[in-house]
């Protein structure tokens, strides 16, 4: 007996060969994807405690956002349009001096798992500080989440003395691992000209230690480059690599300043990639190779960045701007097809933030993370081809129901986990407290 | 006494200082802004026939969809990340020659009308062939549009014999002109590579005779221009420019493949210029050189293109990739900031379809074509700058209410005009029998 059958549906599985199954089913039990099928026509549905009719809407796999921090959207739109400098140190890092702490954080993740659900996001990849303050928060909203602890050498909020950083993300990975089903506990550098080379090689050793996903930001912008190539005589990815920091468990955040060579040793080190392209526009950092990337074999998810860069956490936005962005940058219409866009925001973001055996496509035995997206609308009407509606005119409203490890979180568009406008109230009551 | 008022709102005038009222009304009566001020609260309200507490809501001018082809709903996301003349060839022209006709233009149209107005979009200025049989359809959605009959040197829909096309364009002005307070008839002259000089010189002064919108698609690829420097040894801006068909009354679309001496033309000449980022970068067109044009005094709109490329006609998605993509481009995060965008969808949009007199700012003596914005949601929280949420993070569905020359046609998501669901069904039916 399954626990829930979905009928009657447009089903994208993301499998390996893109398996799109029109009036496809999908059973799921015990949290798991038992089946995914056509049905025969002439005979009764299998049996299940809850049986929905899609009425022809997708399913498909929740989206992965390979990149967030979730605390940052108390600051949404709190300062934009400015030079990059003017934007962090008058705006951003006094905001964070002043307003981060232990409660806020938790209200913020609270905030950022709202919208993320509401739109078919069900599981984020995160790195922040007083991480271990917002994990509880986070898990109780029902998403999954790979959630990294910061690692920076400067005082950082719940972090005042540098020389304990790396101590601090080990002592929040290992309570972490195995506490809770939906959360991996994760070590996040905030990048190689803010963390020393001590520092990085013992972040990424205590992760490799400890088996959790190494990450860092990396190769974001022009002056970070010429800043590595003056102090280390080489390339971002280069000094990495040279650190031994690049294997299949490092996720490189950006990556927009690298050459063929670093995309070389991203390749053979089988590390994955962070693409945001919202966030490197708005913050004019500029156009990651990412055609290049797929053509080397490189697994490359999507992620939002934080709110303060992007200003939501939109992932079907990313899609869209990551399909046409690299079209236009390279004058070439076939760059980044549709298909290939959906396997990033779902399938291979799975593979990047380290959980491509448990969830990112709808196959037999993987964890049942899913949505229902809405297609009975004037902007879905017709529809030739599902991928290329998901990229090109899907919008994180279309998303009818959220289920994250075989329960519901969304139902109709609201978010069963949460008393959202209290979340809301909270936020705003801050806000104007500032 | 007022036909309506809504106060307790934020409205965003978008009037020339880009004033922003909290706790403002607006009041509107016989299809007219009568008022837009900040109500004392200790007096009662203004006496009115309708009264509605926005709640804090914004309320603003609605949106201004530059270029359109409202038929082409009908082929959206049919082909997609294909080269530019398969694409063409293989694809939309067949199907246009296949499928257009004097019912399908109307089905079409409705479709596109259905969404955009569901999404905030107010005005679009159109272009496209068989206009004379989904002018009607157009005008009873209650949209306010712009309507160009197109004209091209080659048999199009509607007009077998090229050699009656600016015969076939002045007659539908002619017949369309004072005929609906909501539509202006235009004439649309395919492009400077699909028309003769003669064709294009004609058309002009059709359209300078009979006081229409000039509409033309021009500088779209850069392999447009290699052939008018090519046949006419100049750029295309300077080609028009040399035929006299530059004046106020131009909207030139695309302009992508211009240079500085192409943007000294436009300025100078008072033409306008309609913005298609999305179809620009999807199709790998190229990005068109924007902030030079908003330097250079250039009143631009913008504009989602028709559904066949782009693939949707949400005019919230072309602001947040106008604001993103020329940052990135430059390199400059301050370029196009969120303002100017805001201006460029409402204001500069008005002006640049020819009704910057009658719409595109919240002012006393303008129509009253207005939208009201949903901020109560995960995404708008908190809110710091309105300008700032409208262009990064509002969707089509923030959309609550919409009004027209003084009618609600939205209200509470919901379309007035038409029976959405049948429509839908109609062009399912459609897509069907192809």
């Amino acid at each position: 007996m399954l626990d829930t059958l979905i009928h009657n549906a447009t089903v994208v599985t993301v499998d390996e060969a893109f398996t799109i199954l029109r009036n496809g089913a999908v059973g799921v039990r015990q949290g798991i994807v038992e089946k995914v099928e056509v049905l025969p026509a002439d005979q009764p549905l299998p049996p299940a405690r809850e049986t929905i009719d899609a009425r022809g809407d997708i399913v498909m796999p929740g989206l992965i956002n390979a990149h967030t921090h979730l605390p940052m959207a108390l600051f949404r739109g709190l300062a934009d349009d400015l030079p990059l400098m003017t934007w962090l140190n008058d705006h951003i890092f006094p905001a964070e001096a002043r307003h981060i702490g232990p409660v806020s954080v938790a209200l913020g993740a609270r905030l950022a798992c709202a919208e993320m659900l509401l739109g078919g996001i069900t599981t984020c990849c995160d790195g922040y500080f007083l991480t271990a303050h917002f994990a509880e928060a986070v898990v109780q909203t029902g998403l999954r989440a790979v959630l990294g602890q910061g690692v920076i050498d400067f005082p950082a909020p719940g972090v005042p003395d540098p020389t304990q950083n790396v101590a601090v993300a080990k002592a929040f990975v290992e309570r972490w691992q195995g506490r809770a089903a939906l959360a991996s506990p994760s070590i996040f550098c905030h990048s190689p000209y803010t963390c020393s080379a001590v520092t990085l090689t013992a972040a990424k050793q205590a992760a490799i230690d400890l088996g959790a996903l190494f990450q860092i930001h990396v190769a974001e912008t022009r002056a970070e480059r010429e800043q590595m190539e003056k102090t280390h005589g080489c390339s971002p990815i280069a000094y990495l690599d040279r650190l031994g920091l690049l294997d299949a468990n490092s996720l490189l955040v950006h990556a927009v300043w690298v050459d063929a060579a670093d995309i070389e040793r991203i390749a053979r080190s089988g590390a994955c990639i962070a693409h945001c392209p919202e966030s490197n526009m708005k913050l004019a950092s500029g156009v990651a190779p990412l055609p290049d990337f797929l053509a080397a074999g490189i697994p490359v998810g999507l992620g939002t960045d934080g709110c303060a860069s992007n200003n939501d956490l939109d992932l079907w936005g990313e899609m869209d701007m990551a399909a046409k962005l690299h079209k236009v940058q390279r004058l070439d219409p076939t760059a980044m097809k549709a298909e290939q866009v959906v396997r990033m925001a779902t399938r291979d973001g799975a593979q990047a933030v380290g959980l491509g055996h448990m969830i990112g496509s709808l196959e037999a035995g993987k964890r049942a993370d899913l949505i229902v997206i809405d297609t009975h609308q004037p902007h879905w009407t017709p529809l030739y081809h599902p991928a290329s509606h998901l990229v090109y005119v899907a919008r994180a409203n279309d998303v009818r129901h959220v289920m994250i490890d075989g329960r519901w979180v969304v139902r109709d568009r609201s978010l069963l986990t949460m008393d959202v406008p209290a979340v809301m109230q909270e936020v705003n009551g801050w806000r104007v407290k500032r």
